[in-house]
């Protein structure tokens, strides 16, 4: 059986116990509380030297690491990953906005009004990802004003990716009443077959 | 013919320069100034409203944006992408490490002590990701000590895409000579077929 080794608060580790939910595949979670140090201890860095989660188990000693690499290895061959490669190649421009633009600033953000101390430090890093977060969800909002998901007309990881840490944005300050496509895109994502919440274990 | 909206000295720009050249296809290539902000311009943002090189124009009016998307797209069916799923994955794997662990530590600092004037702020921000910058050089030095290439013993595009930041890494004030792997691979990368250097227009 697969072994997820997640934190449940994680959107990052949401993204695929999301799809794995959805493609009906059972697994073993196991949870690591990175706000002790469960990532960082000697036994997980000889699973993954990158010390994060989540990180998958396909088969004991056999390890994948990076939200987007699991959910894209879990896709291929499904509906949930387009096979034209011109699309499968706007999935991973997606992912790779996610990874870049979008999860630093918001995730981050959210991650820090819950969990341990708001230093002062923290505070002022908040005040400079701010405005990027609300840039990346302004382009959310460009592209979804027209389109239903974002590649080719249907729901993909590309949605998953971006719907992990967007649909809690709120938790990080972030007013998502600005953006009505987005919030459109939220309850479609929302209503799609075997959906499950952030809180499912 | 392809076009890439590019910006000589980013490493992400560079990442697809070098594919395409390894893979012996001829595009044009369009220089931007992100330092003059030629790529928050309206015209530009109508071509990648997250406002970044690179962007390849495959054909007229049709865009890819993000590095490591654009690797892919064009690496697959070559052998710069193995066909194998679970390589493939690791493949991913190690291009999510750069682009969320690697190149916003690495490339960043080197960005900043290189372009621009070096604030207070930018001088904090540069203490902060140092250690971090050094954390992403010691997973890759721990991987690459016992095998050749980031995948499955050969080079492929997770190489060139860990390449572009690491070989210049020395630019951003990060001494390289800590890593006797990494630099071993450096090497093995530059002897590889029709390497071009991050200057090669």
């Amino acid at each position: 059986m697969l072994r997820l080794y997640d934190y449940l608060p994680s959107g990052n580790g949401y993204k695929v116990r999301l799809l794995l939910a959805q493609r009906g595949i059972p697994f073993e979670r196991v949870e690591l509380d990175i706000t002790k140090g469960e990532t960082r201890t000697p036994a997980f860095l000889a699973k993954n030297p990158n010390g994060r989660i989540p990180l998958l188990e396909v088969e004991p000693g056999r390890f994948l690491a990076e939200s987007n690499a699991i959910l894209f290895y879990l896709a291929e061959g499904t509906p949930f990953l387009p096979d034209d490669r011109w699309l499968r190649a706007q999935v991973l421009q997606w992912m790779c906005f996610e990874q870049y633009s979008h999860e630093p600033n918001i995730a981050t953000v959210r991650f820090w009004l819950h969990a341990g101390e708001l230093t002062s430090e923290r505070r002022a890093a908040i005040a400079r990802k701010r405005p990027l977060g609300y840039a990346a969800l302004d382009v959310m909002e460009r592209h979804l004003d027209a389109r239903p998901f974002f590649v080719g007309d249907r729901y993909s990881i590309a949605d998953i990716a971006l719907y992990a840490y967007t649909h809690v944005a709120g938790e990080g300050g972030f007013d998502l009443g600005r953006y009505p496509a987005v919030g459109r895109w939220l309850a479609r994502v929302r209503a799609e077959p075997r959906h499950v919440p952030i809180t499912h274990r």
